[in-house]
């Protein structure tokens, strides 16, 4: 029997917040990524938990896909409804419920945005760590694991969310966690559900860790000779202790593009931009010693960029970076790799990567989270000439596989969608076999977000 | 049909490492803590993985209880096979497989002692961070989530352990994760594994994150005239990112039993004992600013250990606590309670935590890890004495409710096992049948450590 989707959903949820508008669909088939876009059947905006459990126990009795929606911001095709179904999008989800700064923690609904919620908690002298460039929702950076730039010092959003308010598949609403900083009670959850792309329960309220914003902020530019060298340098600086807070590679071709794209006029050689928090005697310090540390390791040239302006052109010009060679490409999109491998192999993999790229006849940049052995080959392709596809897949499998062969992660941060199933097995073996089994427990039908992770 | 269970055993271990020998049996009987001990059927010691894999696959056919077990340290009899079987003793798989300094990671068999662990570190100038206090075994630390004093800066073993190799009931062998500082790749098992008290599957390998050794180690001890302004200080600390090593707080009943039970004379009121690692420079600078701001939150008295045999006294006094009591009254045990609450609830849970053992007529301890927000009562009980248990038991379930009551959890590190059991349903709700499920998919016959968690 065919039910009238629209028609049943109007039950749960104000006529208003039931959209089968062609525009509405199509922004919801699609996300940041090259993955081809998908239309749902209907698009969804629920107000509040309870209609997000009336929702999934409908969607569930009657078997339909179920995808939530953030802001489209991701990079592997993890909202595209590729089974069609219900697009739950929680723009209107987007309040900060609680703000506890003696217990640096704030509960927030997945809606909220990361800058939004940073400007808020800017209030009480608070910050929220997490920083993937993109101003992503917080439900999405959670069921990604995102995490960026600043996940060397403050780590990922695993590290960073203390309690989930899950809607299961069948309606039930559990807390994955608590507020206490630490617990031996029961199984850990928490980070079971974090990264898990909205396959096993819907994220409904998030609380997140939050930090004193620092006495001070300073930003640096280190320029090296050789990707080696700059390796060499973070990792010296990393065995020392040296809380440093960002610390990104650029590759030469990528300054490159920066300088061409906003008329910067940075040296084109090897680069890491970096950030040190803290406070003002304990910074000076940590700086002073970072610059020796790093002449020591090859560096020739370190320069600050004290001002908050400084500053904010130079993550503007990292965090622009992709928009930067999309700018000189109009048409194109591009294809991430972001494998994550130990950091005794992060020199050799990424001028591994620059020589992938350049062997392809294809432009590409690669730059990344160097602390954390984490980066980013960005690919430029026409995702709809073949032989582009057919280069820039080579390029990502390659450089995939050196990061499994060297016990890395096909994916730090950006995680598996549509792009990256096909390294589950390879990468998790056996341990594969229990994910789906939790995901047949929590999932039994299939609903949620199916045919991502899992083929 | 009555199997012999030695001889079986044999058929997968060398002779001399299958005992039924009644000394062995009664040290595999029981834990540091006041639980009821009960013997194991036997007690293996396998070398290897290969051996682990035959005796699960051997145990899980026949549906016997299996129990890892480390070194008996664990305080709420997590090793007492309470359903008899076989007790799995990790002693003789206490290799260092790996050291990789520049990945900062390294792996080992799950018999490895801490305190071993950290002096082989040592000689590649790297140390691992989490510290009971009790010289544990690797594998019991992970199994129960252990932290301790430094987990203020290093966070408990669920976030320094990097990957498990388990050994399921059925006998498969897997990997939780790898060794890649960050992953979004397929769903985070290592965090489930890890706290699962054996009750999952047995590991086999821990590969761990390690530390460069502090340039600077300075330790100092701050007294306050109350719990409020000590743990208000605590909080100024934390609040201002001051990344102090460990921040431990003891009432003035503790300091005066550790002054009667070592000679010390240290002033007998609420004290902070205090450890910062880092950089010289930045380090002065951090000790200067924390004895400012304890100065302007009450402290009346700041004094440094800066030579490493102060440093040494300061925390063998903070770590010989419970033995301070328990010198003193021969006999006796103590039960601990173990509850980590939100920051901003502490300091009333530690005044009502004394509040409920002086009114209970018992002696006792209030200590702990004040930056986490959890703390141990120590009540000195007689275990055989039904009075004293009945009115310990009351104390610990005051202490337990104000923590559930206030968002906290029932044990912060020392794990679930027998003692933790009955509040399970109330702090996890729904969340529990989640766990359970888990556990019935990964150990459908309930041969894991059967009766701790879960009734």
């Amino acid at each position: 029997m065919e039910i009238n989707l629209t028609k049943e959903l109007k039950r749960f949820v104000s006529e208003d917040r039931v959209s089968k508008n062609e525009t509405v669909l199509s922004l919801h088939s699609k996300d940041e990524s090259f993955h081809t876009p998908r239309q749902p059947d209907v698009v969804v905006f629920p107000i509040d938990t309870e209609e997000v459990v009336n929702i999934l126990k409908f969607a569930n009795e009657n078997e339909i896909p179920v995808v939530p929606f953030g802001v489209g911001s991701g990079l592997e095709g993890q909202v595209i409804p590729i089974k069609g179904g219900i697009s739950l999008d929680f723009q209107l989800m987007n309040q900060i419920v609680e703000i506890s700064p003696v217990d640096l923690l704030v509960r927030v609904q997945p809606g909220v945005m990361r800058k939004h919620l940073n400007k808020e908690l800017g209030k009480y002298g608070l910050f929220f760590s997490v920083d993937p460039g993109a101003d992503a929702s917080i439900g999405g950076m959670a069921a990604t694991n995102a995490s960026g730039t600043t996940a060397v010092r403050y780590g990922s959003m695993k590290e960073n969310v203390r309690n989930l308010q899950v809607v299961l598949a069948e309606g039930k609403i559990i807390q994955t966690g608590g507020k206490a900083k630490k617990s031996s009670s029961g199984y850990h959850l928490t980070e079971l559900f974090v990264g898990s792309e909205g396959t096993l329960g819907i994220f409904t309220e998030i609380t997140l860790k939050v930090y004193g914003i620092s006495e001070m902020i300073t930003a640096a530019r280190a320029v090296f000779p050789s990707v080696k060298q700059a390796v060499q340098a973070a990792v010296s600086l990393l065995s020392l202790g040296v809380p440093i807070a960002r610390i990104e590679l650029l590759d030469a071709r990528s300054i490159k593009q920066i300088n061409m794209a906003t008329g910067s006029k940075y040296v084109e050689d090897v680069t890491l931009f970096l950030e040190f928090h803290g406070i003002k005697d304990s910074l000076a310090n940590e700086v002073y010693l970072t610059k020796e540390l790093f002449i020591d390791s090859g560096c020739y040239q370190f320069e600050f960029e004290s001002d908050s302006n400084g500053r904010a052109r130079l993550w503007d010009a990292r965090h622009n970076l992709f928009y930067a060679y999309l700018h000189s490409n109009p048409g194109k999109k591009m294809m991430n790799t972001d494998v994550c491998v130990p950091l005794s192999k992060l020199a050799e993999a990424v001028e591994q990567s620059r020589k992938f790229i350049d062997e392809s006849g294809l432009d590409g940049t690669v730059a990344g989270h160097i602390g954390d052995g984490n980066f980013h080959a960005g690919i430029v392709i026409d995702p709809k000439n073949p032989f582009d596809m057919a280069r820039a897949n080579r390029v990502n499998e390659q450089i995939v596989d050196f990061a499994l062969t060297h016990g890395g992660t096909c994916t730090g941060e950006h995680g598996v969608g549509l792009g990256k199933m096909k390294y589950q097995k390879r990468e998790h073996g056996d341990a594969l076999d229990i994910m789906k089994s939790f995901k047949r427990v929590l999932d039994p039908k299939g609903i949620l977000n199916p045919g991502k992770i899992f083929e």
